[in-house]
């Protein structure tokens, strides 16, 4: 596979084990598409999908998500902790080699436009797809959630990007749009004292002046007498791994406390790692090309 | 391709690029084979071929190699610097991911004695093949090369493993066995002296008390105004990366220099540098499954 884009589309249903099996089910028999992740979450109810395929086979996979769960997902009866405004709630598009930004900007509206024209749901372009700034960010998108859409959706700077003025009466709207891939990153402390967990989250967030596509915050890790630094790195070829650690590393020294270990949660495209090692090893040139596993893929 | 195995086979032909461009073109050709790389190299009159495949890719394409090497490469014709015993002269079988060294060494003698068989070319097997010890080291073997065969292969301790007790005509004898991957691993200098290089290299390498699966030379980069520990990592699975540089770091701020950076010249298996990302950002586990490409290579 020479093109790789990602997709991990939310929809709100997480307690229907049925359902979900069969609209995951549908994604998987989409042509090209590799479904490579099914979670559900019972309080949330909802569940997140991820998927990796070229354009052609993003776009299959999409259609066949929402062919699937558009008749099985009623937001009428839907309830759960996690804000929702759609059937599927969200469907960001990522690219993961052989495939700019841009690209996969191109390839959300093209899906954008088929959604709202096959299923006359509303469709939002968010992150690096949004044509107004206060678009970028979803949960600005999604407040007022479902319930809320009827009225909000007939303000004309809610005047949705593709498709009726009006919700979908059982799905919704969605928001479709390119973004970097997520990292979930957490570092462990050899501490129990969740202050200094705290003062560093701080210290590397964006919000505190940290870095620019680091979100973060402290976690206490009762049972290993231990507090944690969980972040979410957004965007790691701009703020990547190793140089968020040695930040964490640094502040914590500060204190008097060591870095006890970290892990990755998830999924994590190799290059976020092949970063590290090309840091650390001083490598002065890295290309894709030298990795083996990477050259099977381009073929 | 959920089984990838490695095969880096040498061939007594350098100058005559027509001919190394068909038995390439073989290679290519054998079903399942993904023929990586070709560097030929007219001093030493060899050539080196990289291929991966499953196992039973791995077959054909070693067979499809001979087929095409043996009626094209005439050692009684052949000079070069490179010693060399046979027309292919070394295959090297490499378990990359999804397959055992006891695997690769099945394969491997599997492999030579269908060389044997179909060419009727007597067949060593090495390193992790090898049925004595003597006959772990290739040098070992192929000492006398093609001319002194003839003499050598009596020595009951010379009995190939496979095939005649005489050399081929033309095409000599072969070895072939399972090794580990190698990589070659630079590691730059911020000094003129080559002393400096000379003594870390003896520092880190097996023969002078260094790491068990790391061979090094100093080397002097003129152009660059710096020298270089030039590194051969025959393990890097029990001699990684990272351990390897921070001696290097360490032995050099003895001296009172720095490390400019380093290089991994040709082909790395990913694992080499996720262990190395593993061990700066102390992951406490990082399992192949949460590397997305690699999710992609299991299918």
């Amino acid at each position: 596979m020479k093109t790789v884009i990602e997709s991990v589309p939310n929809i709100s249903e997480g307690r229907n084990s049925e359902a979900v099996s069969e609209i995951a089910a549908a994604v998987r028999a989409a042509p090209g598409v590799r479904l490579l992740d099914v979670s559900s979450d019972a309080a949330h109810n909802r569940s997140v999908l991820t998927f990796v395929a070229d354009e052609t086979g993003v776009r299959q996979g999409v259609r066949a998500l929402f062919d699937a769960a558009v008749p099985r997902i009623d937001l009428t009866r839907h309830s759960g902790e996690h804000p929702r405004m759609g059937a599927v709630d969200v469907v960001p598009i990522i690219p993961i080699r052989g495939a700019t930004v841009e690209q996969c900007v191109a390839l959300s509206r093209e899906i954008g436009a088929e959604i709202a024209e096959r299923h006359g749901i509303p469709v939002y372009l968010y992150e690096d797809s949004a044509t107004s700034e206060r678009r970028r960010n979803l949960a600005a998108i999604r407040k007022g959630e479902f319930e809320g859409f009827a009225e909000k959706i007939r303000a004309p700077e809610w005047k949705p990007d593709f498709g009726p003025d009006a919700p979908h009466p059982t799905a919704g709207v969605v928001a479709v749009g390119a973004r970097p891939p997520l990292i979930a990153y957490n570092i462990n402390l050899g501490t129990r004292d969740l202050a200094v967990a705290d003062r560093i989250a701080r210290a590397i967030r964006h919000l505190g002046g940290g870095f620019r596509y680091v979100k973060a915050l402290p976690v206490e890790l009762a049972e290993r007498g231990e507090v944690q630094v969980s972040i979410n790195m957004t965007n790691f070829r701009k703020s990547p791994l190793h140089r968020v650690f040695e930040c964490v590393k640094s502040e914590a020294e500060r204190h008097g406390v060591a870095i006890v270990g970290s892990e990755i949660v998830g999924l994590a495209p190799a290059e976020a790692l092949l970063m590290a090692a090309e840091h650390y090893l001083r490598l002065e040139r890295l290309s894709a090309e030298q990795v083996l596993e990477m050259r099977l893929l381009e073929e």
